[in-house]
């Protein structure tokens, strides 16, 4: 029972922040006493540290500021991406310690260039931070089976059945944990931002490929041995071009950064930043926005009704390189999705907004995967 | 603890059926002692009576046989359909005890008409039988409420806003619930069906409209407000057919029973009977079956494509219509499947098989509902 109240506590200050003892006890219904003791006991641990907070309200001593410490528990996280790999150090209470992150081209983009190179950036961060990683956590653009952190198909990587965890386990002694990068942003997004408190939420992210997690009733939903969430290849344009994963008209062709490089009249594999700043140019003309993207919106918003129909969340929530889309086009996405979705209408209207977590989603949620298994041990 | 022990012992034999004292000890993780305490308990409650086995296995004396009795707990089932209603009496161990039906035409098919006719029904049907009901289930095709079952729109029935748990709930005084028909059958093809056992699941029902139900990780999923799994709102085809919901080209105007008439070169609306005798005579021949249905099942194929592409179920059941659907076309639908998901072929290949419950399963969903909040209080 105990053990059980610790752990809760620790999960608290590690999503919630800082907190007095008072608030503490009555977020998680334990009497005073009780707190103490457990708080004491963290306090002894170095988990935690106490401080008489600035602002004092009312008369009388005031309730003490229970504040995580990050050195407590660190842990790896790690973005692969298609065109980059970031890694950081995350420690209790989710800062950011230490990172580091290098571009992928083609010949470095093989998996165990990819892994030396973790290993090696991991092994001289920590050494910098004079810190010890208790646990790693992975994201990967594809899909993954998290029992055991093996890529099964990251096309946009070129990787196959690319045994990731079992590899980084050999050289860390520590739990690993893989996951979909999509997923893992629907786990930030759920713990740390927009869909924090929000029960049912769907994240979708566009890089060069599109994905999705999805939060139902709480909880991240897994699929059968995991796989599950491949939004990006609903087919929604049956006559549209082909895709790798052997359908035609995905909604990934249709909205991944390659068709919106088309849109913008880009190259196709234009870098980022050429896109981001084309479409910031845009985000003050509304109706330049409707002429040169109306098909590209049409294609979001078809995809995006699906969304709400088949999963049914209260919010929708834009990652990635949707977050530089003009706030025009996504006002207009979110109005045609509820005039067309039975279900939006039904539930009240879904929300549908773009990330406020910035460039660094994918490595919180990877930093959260990490800490699951290890947070009841700190 | 007791009290939690006698629902599981309860709930085990109304889903899995009668079991011998040593079974349930071995399966429940309980020792022998308890559960003959229980099983006492139960009997001279009325809830369960024990036999001897008639086949003995070994020497010794032989494990009691402990059998569910029906009249212990009798809930009303209610499976509101576009052009029929039928209602059962339905014991503890799923046995349909009694039941009634009659047909819908457009003048019958006002609520209140319906309310009233299925409240006589229901009463009459209790006093033939001699049973009082302790509970009622109500399957609609259509987007419902679930905390008071408001219907929210059965846009084949015409209906909205129709507050139909509350007006059942003004005549029999016992918990009232309502859910959707695609949401029942998945409840009862994971209990009863084909997709018992299977943990990540998802069941495709097609009348009129086009609806599903997901069982994911072991539980139906609801999404928020209870809202969800309206697949058959998909869109797959944005240049098809306007449907009633906003959008074009809707999975439900491609292959629901409607789209299957002109198929088989029917009229929409043509007798179900009619529909079912022409499929029945296409199933000797595939050749036939892909020169007349070829489209028909490319859509059927899409729409299941982004079903395991988002949702990833190990299985995928199909209903009511589908299931006279000749076996060959089923067949290539799954190879198809199989070759355009790759959540399929990351996940070993994505089983689509018929539903084995026939035409009672919506009713024995509407059953489970009415079982759930009953079966503690037994």
């Amino acid at each position: 029972m105990r053990r059980h109240n610790r752990t809760v506590l620790i999960r608290r200050l590690h999503i919630g922040g800082p907190c007095t003892r008072a608030s503490l006890a009555a977020e998680l219904g334990l009497n005073r006493s009780t707190i103490k003791a457990l708080v004491d006991g963290l306090a002894e641990a170095g988990v935690v540290e106490e401080r008489v907070p600035r602002q004092r309200s009312g008369a009388g001593r005031p309730s003490l500021l229970v504040l995580p410490q990050a050195h407590a528990a660190v842990v790896l996280a790690v973005d692969v991406r298609v065109e980059q790999v970031a890694i950081a150090l995350v420690g209790l209470g989710g800062e950011i310690l230490g990172r580091n992150s290098w571009n992928l081209r083609v010949r470095t983009r093989e998996p165990a260039e990819v892994i030396t190179h973790v290993v090696d950036s991991a092994i001289v961060l920590a050494a910098d931070l004079g810190v010890r990683m208790v646990a790693a956590g992975i994201s990967v653009p594809g899909v993954v089976r998290r029992s055991d952190g093996l890529v099964h198909e990251a096309p946009n990587l070129h990787w196959t059945d690319v045994p990731l965890g079992e590899r980084l386990g050999a050289v860390f002694d520590v739990p690993i944990r893989v996951g979909n990068d999509a997923e893992l942003g629907a786990l930030a997004e759920h713990l740390r931002g927009t869909a924090r408190g929000s029960s049912d939420a769907v994240y979708v992210t566009a890089d060069v490929g599109v994905g999705g997690g999805v939060i139902s009733d709480g909880s991240a939903l897994r699929g059968t041995a995991g796989y599950l969430g491949e939004l990006g290849h609903m087919v929604i344009n049956p006559g549209g071009r082909s895709c790798y994963c052997g359908s035609r008209g995905c909604w990934e062709t249709e909205v991944g950064e390659r068709s919106l490089c088309r849109a913008l009249g880009l190259r196709e594999g234009a870098p980022r930043g050429a896109v981001v700043a084309e479409l910031r140019a845009l985000a003050d003309h509304p109706d330049l926005v409707r002429s040169r993207l109306g098909e590209f919106t049409e294609w979001l918003t078809i995809g995006l009704v699906n969304v709400v129909n088949v999963l049914g969340p209260e919010l929708v929530v834009l990652g990635d390189l949707f977050t530089a889309l003009p706030g025009s086009l996504i006002a207009d996405v979110a109005a045609a999705v509820r005039d067309r979705s039975l279900v939006s209408r039904a539930s009240g209207g879904t929300r549908i907004v773009a990330s406020t977590l910035g460039a660094d989603v994918t490595l919180l949620g990877a930093a959260e995967l990490a800490f699951e298994p290890v947070l009841d041990s700190v």
